[in-house]
């Protein structure tokens, strides 16, 4: 998973239906740039400037209740910041 | 989700069947360059110079009603670009 | 999908057996270089200097009529070289 | 898969009812840097310091017994860096 | 795919219980450096310095008879070089 911090809020009107009532967040990867910056769905109700476990691909459909088009998903609000061996 | 800007419209005669009918458009990665850029299929009717969010891989196919080859979809057209802290 | 140019032909005597009679064509993606080249399936015909389209991972499965242990698939022969704006 | 070095561990108390129980390490993958750090669930017991194999997507959840939205699982710790020709 | 040469063999006893009996090589991507090295499931018998065919995430599954938690397979070796042009 990813480990990243949440930048901002994306909005998007004119969407796939099956995206509606779904947030989405701008998350960047720790150590990395604006450059890596990605856009997750959020449930967890993440704050801008929280550390968060993005899960990618296929397995974001283990975050939702129904079939969803969506690559991204944040999974977990991280408690501290990891220290790093 | 990759968040990028619609930059061209790809032409394909030769494809395979059930892709007919289906637009391509070329997206380039915010904050990417020439070399990250991707072609994503639209139904959404995004428009050269457009914000967009593209979900990837196998999650495509929760944005079409039936199996299809496309790696790559835009799912929402986003209002503004966001603010990144 | 990945817009890339048709390098040559790989050539695999001993392979799956779910993978005979299929062709493997090296691309080259648009504005990459040989450090990104990959190797993808072709059932279209896609010759030497081609631009094509190309899927990956689980959505090549959707170009195929048998399950196939391949990531990348040529799913489209673009017409021209798009206008990149 | 990648072949990486566990190099900490990430809690995380806030999460998807079904991550409960699960153990995350960051593992940083054999000749890269920090910036190319990700996050694995575990259940083999990787201590850190440790060189593991860790799977990606879709393929982590022959690695668990239900459904589980994460896209990195440590498949296997290794016994000796290998030596690389 | 990825087009790769093996470099060495990679050895753990402590995995998951149906990842027993598999082999796992060192592959590093042609044109690629060490940075870019994977680890692939082998039952094709491919020897160190050999020029390989590698499919990644869930596709893996088409070269394996049962679930399998390995997301890099060799599933072609290749007969030469191929030229690039």
């Amino acid at each position: 998973m990813i480990l990243g911090t949440v930048k901002g809020t994306v909005y998007s009107t004119r969407k796939m239906e099956n995206l509606k009532g779904l947030k989405f967040l701008l998350v960047q990867p720790v150590n990395g740039t604006k450059k890596d910056m990605l856009v997750a769905a959020d449930t967890l109700g993440a704050g801008i400037g929280e550390l968060v476990l993005v899960t990618t691909d296929q397995t974001t459909q283990y975050a939702v209740d129904h079939p969803t088009p969506v690559d991204a998903f944040i999974v977990g609000i991280v408690d501290n910041p990891p220290a790093m061996e």
